[in-house]
This record gives structure tokens, C-alpha cells and sequence, in this order.
């Protein structure tokens, strides 16, 4: 077999690779991250790396300008390597992680709506999942020489007043040791992660048993495993609260940006495994992360609780994501049976249990779940919306009595993707911009303060309302053709608008907006929109019904409320029924840790949840092509809008243009 | 590291041991059987071996005359080898497995007690504690797209009425494949094996999805795990019934003849998992056995149920019995949570649940539990007396309303030990004799009819029986020193009689007993009938209240009762009360799988079922002390036998001798 010698900068990484061998493949087999949205099906253009030395076949492609092409730069994922490589992984083909500490719910940004005392009060976070019990056994005599297992059940049940509690075949092994190790007192740890169906009933049991009062170390990891990002806490039972936060990106990225082309991948040889064990890497990453931060012991942890959308819980638990993707989309299971850490490849001891948060649909997963416990919404008389924006924006409706869910399919519009310039929001992303009212020269504003790079989701949103309100563009989405600024020209995909010339970039050439993604962000916001007035209708109410609007997500919480309501990404309610969660699956799956009693609620949660499937559902279909418009074609549900536009007169420069 | 050839036969295997190696060690390493009563301590003298080439440091002791070690004979335990070896295994060394065959329940001799019809009246013995149910899934919608487990749950509901079911992490990894894989026809396997208390509830779950209908496939397989011997049943499930038996020698045998050797092996390194290695290959040879018997596929089986004593059941789970074995002698667990049959390194699919009888204290254990269920006596008015005899012989007394039970320390006579020509019941063992009354010259009978090498159990019972009434033996133990017969001798040991002569043995030498035997003999089936005694008294009755005397085990079902009453072993009641049972455990076990009603009433019995500790229990003492006499010290509890023996004129060659 021939092999070629592949060099890699500015990692100084060094490879051996098979002639032939797909480039992207052999870089990321190497542990060399390289952006892939599409997942390597040279679509979306992300994964250039440009060739400084040697010749690849193939890696041309319209997503590459010739210049670029002449450069050197070439798309991984079409370019098979044919003889020895210095190959260099441009900056906006990395993963940034600097960002990342942007998406701890500890640190959102916004009217904070989660947790909040009044729902509750009467929980009590100090009763955990998992529960730890120091017990002082009766030594055995002649007289009463019943078995250590007896012994120590007894002493459950006087001690604790718990009866009934079943032993895990494992902690048998050393349990007559163990309870005499400390003169007959000892520390059991139950597990009450199995109750209600899926277990056949209520299933507290024995899972450690430790030598003497171990009761005092006892903490529980929370993981929010999100499709781009796996967020995580550290939390002390002992206190009832976090006390180290910390993320990795998933791993999976590598393998494709969204869940649809995670599923593709699925399907792949070992695709299944590789996704499985990409997540698990990540998590461990965290892992090892949150017990550093916190100066704790890995043996002292008890239970791990992630939530995740329902692919990325199946995938994480090693189920065929196969039947989620298609028509007419079941997942395999929503409600999760009792396994153990270590079996999914998470680096944990043995007796640390996982348990996931349930699922609702294929596209409702148990971040919705989390965090609509989080949200509190589902104790409250007052009827709320909750959003959770994302490729697939997830929506729920409903209060106390009932709640309705539904997930639109938005595209990656959000997330940066379907747009020229659009990327991740991480350093150097285009976060805000300000037109000048006479210019029509726009003032960018990036993540980090750094050379604009690109636009970020919550950028987008932040254009389009300025060019909205700056006359730049027309409601239905087309810039207007009548103004002379040299910021609005003719470019490959129609008109488009500059907002950063290239001098002033951190990449090679313009920055610009143009016809094409501001028709990808409107589909976006219209999936959503056509959401929102799906459900309200299933459940006969109107826009005025909802007292609240919380919006979830790490994205949610950086974007801008009224600048949304100008696109229609949010109903034109007033600004301070909004408020916004941050990381509420991630909250949820804290929640659920802390108390048996919320667990048992994201249960109850789950079972009420009513899922509407919009995909081939005709009034979604006409409310949304109703929604392809700034802010919608019904415009008398945008009366506060209107009234903006008109007062704003709507136009920079009033058409005369600056010759810049 | 010197090493050595050491070449064994016949069995023409050559091994390589290091210099200094002990030889027994070294030759159970070479997975050659060598008999090891004690377990290798030197004091039975059971593990001899014959040195033909070479030399070996030690191996003499008094257990080998001069005569034998002039031949070559050592003992392999106290050989150390110091040179390159060529061993003969002799043939009294090594088990014999012909007579295994005589052990299973299929095929004991006498009146069979066991599963009378009318105490298995209203039992289903088709409804098994492991079932397999065929469902038709409905095929998803997109106005019914419920998960995978959801629909086969409801199919479950609707088509059988079984609510409530959870399921296996592991099935839930191709659920989704299989469900749709033979157009939505699939066969569940649901485990009910985990009820009571040690589940905290009833946890009937799903262990495994096949694609179609695959209910007429379903086999069980029903394990007694014997100190001794493994001896098992294939049951086909649908049939309701067993289809093949088969079993080996317990590997442990190598390591220790009875549970105590067995414990004191379990605490040396690694011994514990040495002796779960060994049993667990012995019981995966038979399955291997059965499976080949009855033409099965090892896929097919679905549950695996064993009963043994709590050592042998303790050693199997691998869990250590280092507080059994002394006082206050608690086990670990009596009854057992659920574990795969896999997991303790059964060779059996990870479907299979693995469960054992429960067990009621250190020294009554799960075959006793079986064997009473299958006694049937917990469900009669009548009281019965329930003897397992062996080295510990455990002895149950109730019936519907209680059950009392304890174990006495027989000691090994009953299988051959400390009895100068004892032997297991084996091709050649001696176990009948019929004394000459002319001439006190005895006629022999042996198992196989072989050459007589030694005595088995049964055989001593008889022998003792018989000398007895011809007078040759006194009620005190001691052999009549006024008789001039030849037969009765001076031995080495005090008194012997001679059994067979040197030239008619299929050993060097005569066989004999000795006063010693005897009074090994007289221990035994003292400490028994101290127990009845103990355990009537307990519950204040009296012999005449026992209805009926129940012997099980493979050792009982040779035992002649007559005989038995003779020498005290068993209470003086009429012939027709006592019956056999054969191999109880085994049959218990194939109940409890074939009837999830039995399996319940197997915990029932453990329940409620009270163990009395003999073991420093004075008026158990005084009982003992009293029993050591032939048929016992109070003879009015023996008026058959005080009858006989006078009728007897006990007296043979009426004190002339013969010369021979």
C-alpha cells in the first residue's frame, strides 16, 4: 500500500496516509478538527484547507472562487491525497472554544426566567435521584445470623424508614466485606432513577456500598448534549447546587453540522459507533473538566443526567437514529430503561447511573422536556410560548393543564448556515450592526471585538431588522433596487449588501448580506412563526392568549427581542411578557438530578405533552407561506411594527446615496 | 526459571512445570483430574500418583505403606518436582464418570415421592417464570407515530393484556430493526424473574426481540449445582416439560471434596475465582451435553435456573463465603437479584437470565428449598420429614401450616470419606454385602459388578447393617473379639474385617473396615438422627407424629432403608411412610422454571421456613452423644429393631470360625 506523508499547520501534526485516501477522513482520523457542516458531501463549503505543498485530486468546487482555487485552497471532503502534503487548516475552518463559555446557563445574558422561587417552592433539591445513606448494621450473633444483605436492609428500614430496596448484583460481590470494613457502618447508595413504566414499576436499589459515612462526598454531572455543543455541571448534592460549569463542542461535528446529516452519517459503516463515540469524547472532555475545576474525586460522583434532543439521546445511547429521519419519523424509545455510564463509553465508575431526560417525538427531545421543567411554565395558571431556536426550532404552548409541542424545521439559517458569509458565533462573528441613517454605512459589532470573519445567527436577525427599518430592503425580501449606496450591488447570487469591504475583514475578501440569505433567514423565521400559529389554533387560542413568551437556548439569549419582532421571528406581543431562559435543558437536567420530585415531573411532563407533526400538515404549510414576508403578510398581528416603519420614515440617505 | 517435562499417563500429555512446583498443582493446571479430598492439605491421601521416571521432593506420609512407596507412590500434593517426570495417574486417583448417570432425577431406584399429581393440582406448568409472547405491531403513521417501544408495548397490552412491561437497554439497541425486519411480527421474551422484595416489586421485563414468531423455539435449562456433581435438564418451555439430562464431576472436586475445603480454597489467591471458573465449566459442559443430546440450538434458550447448597451458590454468583464459614455463619444473600447467566461466565446468549433457589441460612441452601417445593410437603396436612444426606445432611420438618429445618456435620462417611476403603459410589465400589451366616464370610456386590476397590456410602450403611446382625458387630461399635473367624482381624487401626481378599480386589491389597470406619460411620448417622430429634422437639412432637419420611438426593436413592433403621440412621416408622425423591434439587429447579407460581412458592418456602443452628446447641449435644450406638442408646425409639436382632439370634458360624 502506498502511503503519503501529510504535514499539517499550524498543528505540526504529521500523518501517514493511504494514496487515495478522502483528505477530510484522513484529518480527522488524525484528531484534527476541520468545520463540515454537510457532513462531507461538498455542499456546504466549510471544510477548505488549502494545499502549500504536494497535490491533492479533485477539491474544486463553485463553493471555491478561482482565485482561492488558485491560492491552493481546496475542499477537503472532495480531495483525495496523491502525494506526500504540507497542508494548511485556515482559521475559519477551526472550531473556536473560547466561545464556548458563552453557553453555560450561568452566564446568559437577558431577564433571567428560569428557576423562578414562586414555582419552586415545596421542592425540596436536596432530595436527589440518587440518594446516599449511612447505616449502622447490627453485627450478626449466633441468635440472629441472618444474611449481610437482610442485615443491611433492616438497617435501611429502621434507620431510613426505606423498604423494599433491591441490590444491584455488583454490589453484592463485596457487600459482606464492605458493611465489617468499618465496625458495621457503611454508606449505601440508592438509586431511584427507575420509576413508572419503562421499569415495570418503582425500582429504588442498592448500586454502591462504601465502608463507613461517605455521605458528606456525593455529587452528580448534568449534561446538556446539544447537537453543536455539550454543556455540563458539576453539582454537590450534598449543597443542592452546581458548583462547576464547563463545555466541549460535540465531537460529532466532524461528521456533519445538524441532526439530519448526523442520521446520513448514522448510516455509514460504523457510523453509528463513531457518532456514539465523538459524543462520548466530548462528555468525558467535560467530564474531566468539571472534577479538575472543582478539585473532586471521579469516585465520588453518583449519577449522571444529561438531556438532549431525541437524536442526540438515541445516538448517545448507541440506538439506530434510522426510523427518527423519515416518514412518518418514530424514534425507538422516548422513556429511557436504567443503564449505566460506563455502558455508553462515559468514563465513569461503575455504579454511576445515567439517566436521560424523556423524549416527546423524533423532533422533541428531552432538552424540551428540561426545559419546560426548567421554564416552571407547566406550573403555572398563565398560558406561555416557549421557543427554543435552533435548525429545528422546537415550540411549546400551554400551562398547568396542557401543553402543545411542535418542531419547524428552520434550516441552519440560525446557526450561520444557508448564508454566504455565515458562521458559528464565535470570535470575530458579526453580532450587531448599526446603519447609518444618512450613510446607509452600517457599524459592525463582532464576538470578541475581533476582525469581522462573518455573521452569526443572532447577526442576522439584527441585519435584516436594521435593513428592514433602514428602507434598505422591502418586506418581501428583495433590497431595493432604486437606491444608488455603493454598500447595495449586483453580486453573483443577485443584489447584496456590504457590510465590512475586505481591508477591514479578518478573511480574504467582502463581507456582504445578499438576496439569497436574507430568503433562507425568512424561510427560518417563517418556519417558526407558522409554528407558533399552528399550535395556538390546535388548542383554539389567539396571539393575545399568551402571558409569557420565554425564549430558550444558548442562541435565544443573544438575540434581540424587538429587533425579532421587526422580522416576525417573534409574535408582536409586548417586550416585557419576553423573557429568556439560557440553557434550560441543561438547567432541567440539574433540576431532575437534584429532586426525585421533578424527575418524576419531566415525567409527567413527557406524558402530557401533546406532539403536532407539521410536516405535510396544510395549515402549517399556508400559515407559512403566509410568513414569508417582513414581519408577515397578516400584518394587523404586527401593529406595534407597522406603526415602527412608518414612523421611521424607512429610508437612509434618503436614495442619494454616498458613492462609497 | 528451570522448568521440567513432566509427562502424564496415560493420558500422554506432557506438561511443562517449573523446578520447585507443587505436583498436584501443577497437574490440575494440565487439566488432568487427580481426586483431592482435603484440597491438597495432605490428610486424605487421595492424590496418589506414581512416579515411573525422575524424581519428586517429598510426597511421603503415613498414608502411604512402605510397600507402596518402594512402588513409586507419593502423594501429589506434598511432591514438590525437581526433575524432568514420567507419572502414572492411577486409576483410584481419577473420577470415573460412567456412574454419574445414575444421579439424575430421571432415573432413581425405589418409591418415587416426588411431584405426586394431586400436590400439582391447579399448577400451569406452561407458564413459565421466562416467556415468549408473539406480538403484531402496528405500523407507524404520521397521525400515529408513537415510539417503537411504545407500539410494541401497546401490542403487548392489547394482544396478551400485559401491562407494565420495561425492557432491557440492550434489546432496545435493535428493537427498532426488528420490530420492522418480518413486517412488524416479533416475538418478546419476558422476564418475570425478579419479584419480591429483592427488586423492590415485580419487574417484568422485555430480555429480547426476535423478528417473527418464534414461540415454539423456547428451552430452559434446570441446573443442580452439587458439591460433587453438576447435573442438569434441558426443558423444553413450550412443551412444558424436560428433554434431556445430562452431568459432570463439579471441577471444583480438584480443589476440595466438600464445602468447607471449598471455603478454606476460596480465601488462598485467586481461589474464589478458581472455583467459580471450575464450577462454571463443568455446568457449561453439560449444557454443551444437553444441547447435543436434544439437538438444540443454544440461542433458543431462554432461562437458566440452578439450585445449590449456599456455598456451592455463593462460589457460582462469585460471591466469597468467607462468613459462612465460621460462627455466626451469615451468608451474604439469601435471596439472589437478577443477574445474566453470561455474567458469571455461563456460555449461554446475554439474554439469558441466570436464576438460583433461594437460599435460608449458611448451611441450608437453595437445593433444599427445591427439593422441599418439589416434595410438595409444604402443601400437605401431613408432617413431613425431608432427609438430604451428605456431607452436611439437611433435614426439613413441616408441613402447609410451618417448616423447621437444620443441618448436621455428618462428616465425609457417607461419600467415602474418612474410611480407610472408602470411595465414591463408582464402578467397583463395594455397596451391598450379604454376611454368610455359616460361615461369616461375605458375599460382595459392586457397582458395574466390577473388581471391588473400595466402599461407597450406601455400601457402609449396609455393611454396617449386616455385621450387625450377624453378630460380628456390637451395638457399641466394636467388632466381636471372642469370633475366631478369619475374616476379623487385628489391623493397623484396631479391629478390622476383611471384605474382599487382596487376589479378588481390583487394588493392591484386601479391603477392609476397620473400627474406625465404623465409628466414623457412627458419628455420621448420629449427628443426623440428633438433628430429627432436635428439630421434633423444637416443635413439640413427637416420632409418631412424622407421616411420612422423604430422602432425597442421588446418595438416598441407594440407600436401603431397612437397613438404614437398623444401624439408626433413620427413625424406626414403618417402611411404607419413607419414600425417595431422587435428585430434588434438580427437580425443584425445573418447576420453579417451568411455573411462575412455583418460583413464587419457592420464596414462600424460603420465607417461611426456620432455621435452627445445631452447631453449639446443648440439647442437639446431648441428642448426639446418645445416638453414637447401634441402632441408638434409647432403644425403646428402635422396637423393629431391638425385635429383629433378637430374632436374628445375631451370631453367624455361632463362634466355630471357618480357618479361611
Amino acid at each position: 500500500m502506498i502511503t503519503h506523508q501529510v504535514t499539517i499547520i499550524p498543528d505540526a501534526i504529521d500523518i501517514s496516509v493511504p494514496h487515495g485516501e478522502n483528505l477530510l477522513r484522513a484529518v480527522h482520523a488524525a484528531g484534527v478538527h476541520v468545520n463540515s457542516s454537510c457532513g462531507g458531501q461538498g455542499t456546504c463549503g466549510k471544510c477548505r484547507v488549502r494545499i502549500l505543498e504536494g497535490s491533492v485530486q479533485g477539491g474544486k468546487t463553485e463553493k471555491l472562487s478561482g482565485d482561492d482555487f488558485a491560492k491552493g485552497y481546496r475542499l477537503a471532503c472532495l480531495s483525495t491525497v496523491e502525494s506526500n502534503l504540507r497542508l494548511e487548516i485556515p482559521p475559519d475552518s477551526r472550531l473556536h472554544r473560547g466561545v464556548l463559555d458563552r453557553t453555560h446557563a450561568g452566564s446568559p445574558t437577558g431577564r433571567l426566567a428560569s428557576a423562578r422561587q414562586e414555582d419552586m417552592a415545596g421542592i425540596d433539591l436536596k432530595r436527589p435521584v440518587i440518594e446516599k445513606k449511612f447505616i449502622s448494621v447490627d453485627p450478626p450473633t449466633m441468635e440472629d445470623n441472618a444474611s449481610d444483605l437482610a442485615r443491611t436492609r433492616r438497617a435501611l428500614k429502621k434507620q431510613h424508614g426505606l423498604s423494599d430496596i433491591g441490590i444491584d448484583y455488583t454490589v453484592l460481590l463485596k457487600l459482606g466485606r464492605t458493611i465489617r470494613e468499618n465496625e458495621w457502618r457503611a454508606t449505601v447508595t440508592i438509586s431511584n432513577n427507575c420509576s413508572g413504566a419503562i421499569c415495570g414499576g418503582t425500582f429504588p436499589h442498592i448500586t454502591r456500598i462504601q465502608p463507613g459515612d461517605t455521605t458528606g462526598r456525593h455529587y452528580a454531572i448534568a449534561i446538556d448534549v446539544g447537537t453543536t455543543t455539550v454543556c455540563g455541571e458539576l453539582i454537590d448534592l450534598v449543597k443542592g447546587e452546581a458548583i462547576a460549569a464547563s463545555s466541549e463542542y460535540n465531537g460529532q461535528i466532524k461528521f456533519g453540522e445538524d441532526v439530519i446529516t448526523r442520521m446520513v452519517f448514522a448510516q455509514k459503516k460504523d457510523g453509528l459507533y463513531l457518532l456514539q463515540k465523538s459524543v462520548t469524547d466530548s462528555i468525558n472532555a467535560v467530564i474531566d473538566s468539571l472534577l479538575t475545576k472543582a478539585d473532586v474525586e471521579r469516585a465520588d460522583i453518583s449519577h449522571l443526567g444529561a438531556a438532549g434532543n431525541t437524536v442526540m439521546t438515541h445516538i448517545l445511547l448507541g440506538l439506530d437514529p434510522r426510523y427518527i429521519r423519515s416518514a412518518p419519523y418514530t424514534p425507538t424509545v422516548n422513556e429511557m430503561p436504567p443503564v449505566r455510564a460506563i455502558d455508553v463509553g462515559i468514563g465513569l465508575p461503575g455504579h454511576v447511573r445515567l439517566t436521560v431526560m424523556p423524549l416527546i417525538a423524533s423532533y422533541v427531545g428531552g432538552d424540551i422536556v428540561a426545559g419546560v421543567l426548567a421554564s416552571g411554565m407547566h406550573r403555572r395558571d398563565a398560558t406561555t410560548l416557549f421557543i427554543d431556536i435552533g435548525t429545528n426550532g422546537e415550540i411549546v404552548i400551554g400551562n398547568r393543564e396542557w401543553l402543545v409541542t411542535a418542531s419547524c424545521s428552520a434550516g441552519p439559517a440560525f446557526e450561520g448556515g444557508g448564508i454566504r458569509h455565515g458562521m458559528r458565533a464565535t470570535f470575530g462573528a458579526i453580532e450587531e450592526i448599526r446603519i447609518d441613517p444618512a450613510t446607509c454605512k452600517p457599524v459592525v459589532f463582532t464576538i470578541g471585538g475581533e476582525r469581522p470573519k462573518g455573521i452569526c445567527g443572532s447577526g442576522i436577525i439584527n441585519i435584516v431588522a436594521e435593513l428592514l427599518e433602514a428602507g434598505l430592503l422591502e418586506p418581501n425580501g428583495r433590497f431595493r433596487t432604486d437606491m444608488t449606496t455603493g454598500r447595495l450591488r449586483q453580486g453573483r447570487d443577485g443584489m447584496e449588501y456590504v457590510l465590512v469591504e475586505a481591508e477591514r475583514t479578518g478573511i480574504d475578501g467582502d463581507i456582504v448580506i445578499t438576496e439569497v440569505d436574507i430568503d433562507n433567514f425568512m424561510r427560518a423565521k417563517g418556519a417558526l412563526y407558522a409554528g407558533y400559529q399552528t399550535l395556538l389554533e390546535s388548542v383554539g387560542l389567539s396571539w393575545t392568549a399568551l402571558d409569557e413568551v420565554i425564549i430558550a437556548g444558548a442562541f435565544g439569549s443573544y438575540v434581540d427581542i424587538e429587533k425579532s419582532i421587526i422580522t416576525g421571528l417573534f409574535p408582536d406581543l409586548p417586550v416585557e411578557r419576553f423573557s429568556f431562559i439560557g440553557n434550560s435543558s441543561l438547567e432541567g437536567a440539574r433540576l431532575a438530578i437534584l429532586s426525585r420530585e421533578l424527575m418524576d415531573e419531566a415525567g409527567a411532563i413527557a406524558g402530557k405533552m401533546t406532539n403536532i407533526e407539521l410536516s405535510d400538515h396544510t395549515p402549517y404549510m399556508d400559515h407559512y407561506v403566509a410568513s414569508l414576508f417582513f414581519p408577515h403578510t397578516e400584518t394587523r398581528n404586527f401593529p406595534t411594527v407597522m406603526e415602527r416603519f412608518k414612523t421611521m420614515g424607512r429610508s437612509c440617505g434618503n436614495g442619494k446615496g454616498d458613492g462609497t
